[in-house]
């Protein structure tokens, strides 16, 4: 078929590598062809913040390095050439976390295998645009629906999903592998069956930036920052959990075969989308039977502290000792620099008596966590 | 916010460059900051094969390079750093061609207006998974709804539309825009509501690259080449064809509300992807009414010969003279590669006296070509 081969972007000549190699023992080996480099290394997911590992040349002019070995699990990284940050092109996985790209691996294993593409039945994603009235916006929103969804007549349950700074609607589908993830929990019979809703959490944004009409300033459609009034950060904050009760749920309700009731709802966020599930929970009490909060919990700096006393506390002290909803869940790694924040959570919740499920994990402030979060969450929905 | 930014990808130090600038004279400016770099050029989709832009370091570090004028159009490119194809770290938009990335870039003008993003509704993206008995493979393929589609209870017409070699499902989205372009054309009343069905070609393959498990060897799913008889060609080449017809289209007809029978049924490729629509519809004669053969036709050399030998001229011979239905449509650019096989096509069809409509323009087997022949071939469509 060589004669009709429809790729512009060409192959590159030189020595073809083979990057990255997983080892049998769960090293990873890097390589790049770079003979004309002055130096090459591997920033990854697996390493500390600045941490990065150094890649030797050989004589044929590839760069190759070994990690130690790894625990399974997903991981992206990046090569620094010559001070640039570039992908491995020899990988043909990457994927895109806000603004910037970077290739990723899977180190399969155990702990793999509840996010690995299986050899399951696979649920639809549905890339969707609707109304939101609250924020003035035309948007789009990624919809999961399970195995089966087409073939039956059934309705189901759902859970909306929300990512955190700096991401969007497709983060928790490329990023958190949700979509696999329900595959084989529901496949496994572990999870219910159910759609997941991942929404963009931006309230200036419609889309990611992939959808952007050209030139739009990435600047504009950016989180606000700086210079409010304790008016304004309220105001700015409660926009996208007023515009996810008022336009993201309803249109959902309308337009996907659901059960539109608090106990066919739940809600869970990782980081900013913690904080999100938090407001919208405390301003809409008895509507999601379902609470789940990564990585996030009450804080007392940065404009967070202005949310914690004018929304979560008071939400919280209202609501919590007549809140009798099926589940509340809190995960954090004791690494995270929102560790504190979740133990202040918890202290509130314990200050009422009010049940919840904890899961404290090792690591911080990551993809790895919130993969191992919702893997366990979402079989303790609807049941 | 920044206290909850929740991306691993780490932001860049060092100077903040803007790239691609695209100026008001249509000129585009490339910037990249690599102070240790020995050489950085750009490749583009708008050079010729081979060629480079060559870009200059400025004392600050920050190399650059100003195209020509370019015509309004979407682009993609590459920086060439001391030898290695990267991505341009400055510009959020990139894209996948099967297994290399690209940055991206339209300039505006007319002619980018029919597959930019408008301020119009915009359909639906389905990526469902469905089995394929034919090739005895579970599989995805993309499926664009019309905007409306969800609110209405109407039926629609379907456009089943092919890729390239070297492509998958995702390619007529991604690079060829073709949910934008449909949002465009329905949205300005010049093309009729429709379903577009984008399916993986590839005989061997479940899905694009990004779907596939850890490990999975590319070469196993790539397509087969040499050492074949003709019997074994005949029988490679039909089989993508055959699965369209016996398992896409049942599963697209059963599972969404479209208008089941041929004056409702469209077919369109690009490059292999017309040779795939010249087999299935003169192995299916009167399936389809509307046939679209972009960038490729009759060709002797190659496997084509024995395709076109074995398949395409029997069957042009045998079905051209009672062939009534309403489009046979090709495309080619005059420095197309696949030129010349298009006119034996042409040729093939005048022999018979049989009517089509033949777009001839300037340009080679490109994506500007494709984006232009399907904003071409769409508004004729279903009337």
């Amino acid at each position: 078929m060589s004669a009709v081969q429809a790729q512009e972007i060409q192959q590159r000549r030189g020595v073809q590598v083979v990057s990255p190699e997983i080892g049998g023992d769960n090293t990873v080996t890097f390589r790049l062809y770079a003979e004309d480099a002055h130096s090459v290394t591997v920033s990854g997911s697996w390493l500390g913040m600045g941490e990065n590992l150094e890649m030797k040349k050989g004589s044929d002019g590839v760069w190759s390095a070994t990690t130690k070995a790894l625990e399974p699990s997903m991981y992206h990284y990046n090569f620094m050439l010559d001070g640039v940050s570039i992908l491995d092109p020899r990988n043909p996985k990457a994927l895109r976390d806000g603004t910037r790209y970077a290739s990723t691996l899977i180190v399969p294993g155990k702990a793999s295998d509840v996010f690995e593409v299986q050899d399951v039945p696979h649920g639809t994603i549905h890339k969707v645009w609707y109304d939101s009235p609250t924020l003035g916006l035309y948007r789009r929103m990624l919809v999961y629906t399970p195995a089966g969804y087409e073939d039956s007549k059934e309705k189901y349950p759902v859970l909306y999903l929300l990512h955190g700074g700096g991401g969007d609607e497709e983060a928790w589908s490329s990023l958190g592998r949700a979509n696999n993830i329900l595959d084989n929990l529901i496949a496994a019979g572990k999870a219910k069956p159910m759609l997941v809703v991942m929404t963009n959490g931006n309230e200036l944004q419609t889309s990611s930036v992939t959808e952007w009409p050209t030139n739009t300033n990435v600047v504009d459609r950016g989180p606000a920052r700086g210079g409010e009034t304790r008016e304004q950060t309220v105001d700015r904050v409660t926009k996208f959990p007023n515009s996810l009760v008022n336009d993201v749920i309803p249109y959902v309700e309308k337009h996907f075969r659901v059960i539109a009731n608090s106990e066919n709802r739940a809600i869970a966020g990782l980081s900013m989308g913690s904080m999100q599930t938090q407001i919208t929970t405390m301003t809409n009490p008895g509507f999601f039977e379902y609470i789940g909060c990564f990585s996030l919990g009450i804080h007392f700096n940065d404009q967070f502290e202005i949310v914690s006393n004018e929304i979560l506390i008071p939400g919280y002290d209202k609501y919590l000792e007549t809140m009798d909803n099926k589940l509340f869940y809190t995960g954090c790694g004791t690494e995270d620099f929102c560790y504190e924040g979740v133990q202040t959570l918890r202290k509130k919740l314990d200050e009422h008596n009010f049940e919840y499920v904890y899961n404290e994990t090792g690591g911080g402030h990551t993809w790895a966590n919130w993969r191992t979060y919702l893997s366990d969450y979402a079989p303790r929905l609807f049941k």
